[in-house]
């Protein structure tokens, strides 16, 4: 595997910002093996994807950020960020008591389809420890009270680990829990949540029962970036499945966790990729 | 074509009744050419659809519906309708001014793939008078002020005209109004919209606008009986379609054309086959 | 969780069956849970599947075989099946060398989310043998020559094993090996394959690169039951995923592995539910 | 609307290009609209499509081609064409008995939904004559005998009437008719049918029955190119739709029919579009 670097950039649509930086990475010895870029006409806006081989590229590494800000950042007001292939992404699984989305995600990993790093499990239950232990993965419990008075507690410790841990983002598989406002800052745009209902429709709680009340003819999943908003943040990928009378709502839960897990998994493939740009609520999504 | 009968039924789910009917069919004579029934065991009511060639049928077909009634309508608190394959069901087309639809439809009309007549298409723009010259069916149009101050008197006349061609079903091709709770009454579960989105999600007015706006990752159309309350009645069928961030409002809006035409036509294959039957705002669809 | 017993019928298509058989097991005080039928009128045939609670039932469950034969058996030439609930399939796993089917079957099967027995994997590579071990399951390899001239004497073990564990049916999770008659006559219509395409699109091997060499614009998975001819036994499910010209080979196969795990998950699980007939190299299933 | 010019060209993928062809654009006062590029890093090649504004380009448009030529062509051997969004595409829509296709296509165009004209229709049958009187086409019929032995007369004939009326691309809508070789080296990629399986899935003659006898659970539509090998031109675009063991020959041609219109439609878009690059026998479709 050859190091790479990974420019994710957007800016206001400008004559030369492509030929500028891709002049730039050439010039300077850096073998380009992907490009793509997408400008929205509605909003004026380029979004960019490159990737180049550090093989010959006589750039230091450890410079690199600042020289694409000195010569395109501010020029262009440039929303941008490096990234190199060969440091992994680490990421925090939190979960709760269903094992479908974590027995997903952790064979993934144990497969190496993915180049990330998962150094731990949060949870506020018990209940999947076994599976932890059967990946190997430190799992921790911080039981959050009923009446929600310990939370605050809670998340100061987790956040702890995570720094410690040095995690650069968090997976929700069906953590089933709402996260605080400064987690939320913590991370921003860097916390994956699946939920189990085609958004916008059936927000909140037991999607499954009120499709069924419903009675809608398919079902879906969305995974999205958490932010403020209760399951309002940006989507990154969604799915569906088709459903008939016949089925109630414990079927639907049945059929829906296969969506979830698939739906979860995409949008974590797709981050740990660096393919993921989020401008205004939404996602660019690079192939 | 042999002349068939049909009963649609529904009731509290009690053992005897399938046998019981198709007892009655079989004794009098009927060939049964379809069966098809399901139990919801969560609301422990049955639901069937049978179907049985009148050749040698012993009991005149202006009785059956008597007999059915006497024999097992009370007995099982049953709700049925009988039906007659060389009864044609009499749909009034509502449009406006987009045209996919009803082209959609009327091809299907000239073609016969459907046992229906459609006497008249009723408007309340004339935009769309072209195609139904093309197609030889009377256009009326009543125009709505904009003020909705003639709305009355305009379904007055729609539904005088209605009653004078026998209509008993009516198809909202992208109409774009909103129907009285009179015209509702007179036709319940009895009028099949289209609405232009994955209901229950983007309800009301532009919602391909809204799905652009939430950066959702696919889009949906919704075909569904009309009820009191704005896009919330059964639904019928549903399907979607794959988007990406590079699509606009626009290309939305032209996606979705063929979603909303063929979402339409087959739930009003169902209607016209009496394959539905609608209980508590959900519908049971027969194969 | 009730015992129940089901039956699985197919038999040439008479008036009366249905009657006969629900009135058989209500007479003998069967509560029916379930009952689904289906005449295909192109062959003539009935198929059905009724299952009912065996807490009153009046027959004794080792005498229930016995009595539906003596009475529906050969007076409707039925090809029948008679299964009981407490008793679990018992599955033999086949794997080779990929990882994400058999991950995902036993995460099911730790979860209980299936009804079965897993007492063996049976592999002719050492590859996996660390996943058995995550879930205790024993693992057996018999290494297969590369001129298959040990193929034979590999099988006879393999089917000795089974015999002694009393496997009721086996799964190929991406084995990649052709089964031998002799295995297929032992377990007619109980071996379960993924291949992974679209059936009857590229049989036979490498798939994806078949698929990547004729630039199809969706690939797929098939589950089936495997016959003597490669490839073309009773289809259980198929799905589908769209890509595109971006796509590689390789990419290809990463999208395939979620389609095949999931559709080879869903003709088990019909299987495990005794919810499969064949009849002519096609299967009916239930719902 | 704006007048545009579109290059499509692909050619052995080498570093500068992008930069020199967007340079030239812009030193030209060209206002790029639409940019999207693909590099086949298998086949080491680069695919592209690039359109501009006309109003202050300060090469005549009559001579873009020999300057694009010149500059480029030869330099990075370049397989490219120029197009002008002013000048409209003429369609040759040869249809034979069934109205489906023919009805979606011309209400599309009837609505102004494709920069496109349709001066002729063209059969071997009379049955589509009234589709095409209603929407005002000249509809020419050409007998071909049982024996084929006036098929290359026929052609001959087609082809000086589409010699005449400028025809650039032919759309074939269940013309059920092997087009010969010449015809076929006349309009090179530039025939589109629709075929009525998923490809390479049921090639040639009844593939709803093939489909059915195979008992697979999805079935799908294909649109392509037509090359000298039957079914086997580069694939533009397919869609799938789910069926079960109920569904008959019968209803899947009825089912078949909505995905067909659907699937030839969208690659007749793209064709119109000029956004549609073939190399080796596969496309490359921009969004």
């Amino acid at each position: 595997m050859k190091q790479t670097a990974i420019i994710l950039l957007h800016c206001p649509d400008r004559q030369g910002i492509i030929t500028d930086i891709t002049k730039f990475i050439t010039d300077n010895r850096g073998n380009i093996v992907y490009l793509d870029q997408y400008v929205d006409t509605i909003e004026g806006r380029l979004f960019m994807r490159i990737e180049w081989d550090l093989d010959d590229f006589l750039i230091p590494r450890e410079k690199i950020k600042e020289y694409v800000k000195t010569m395109f950042g501010e020029r262009y007001e440039m929303d941008f960020n490096v990234f190199f292939s060969d440091v992994k992404p680490r990421m925090a699984l939190f979960v709760s008591k269903m094992n479908h989305c974590i027995y997903d995600i952790l064979a993934r990993y144990k497969t190496g389809e993915w180049n990330v790093e998962i150094p731990c499990i949060i949870s506020n239950h018990e209940d999947l420890r076994y599976v932890a232990e059967q990946f190997n993965i430190p799992y921790y419990v911080w039981s959050i009270n009923k009446d929600h008075s310990n939370k605050e507690e809670v998340e100061r410790a987790e956040m702890e680990l995570m720094q410690k841990e040095n995690i650069s983002f968090i997976v929700l598989a069906r953590y089933m829990q709402i996260i605080s406002d400064d987690m939320i800052k913590a991370y921003p745009h860097h916390i994956i949540n699946i939920h189990h209902s085609f958004l916008p429709a059936f927000i909140g709680a037991r999607p499954y029962d009120q499709a069924y009340e419903r009675g809608v003819k398919i079902i879906g999943a969305t995974s999205h970036y958490v932010t403020a908003e209760l399951d309002a943040g940006p989507i990154i990928e969604q799915d569906v499945v088709r459903i008939t009378h016949k089925d109630t709502p414990e079927s639907l839960k049945i059929k829906g966790r296969d969506l979830e897990k698939i739906v979860l998994s995409r949008a974590v493939t797709k981050h740990i990729e660096r393919k993921i740009l989020t401008y205004k609520n939404k996602t660019v999504i690079f192939s």
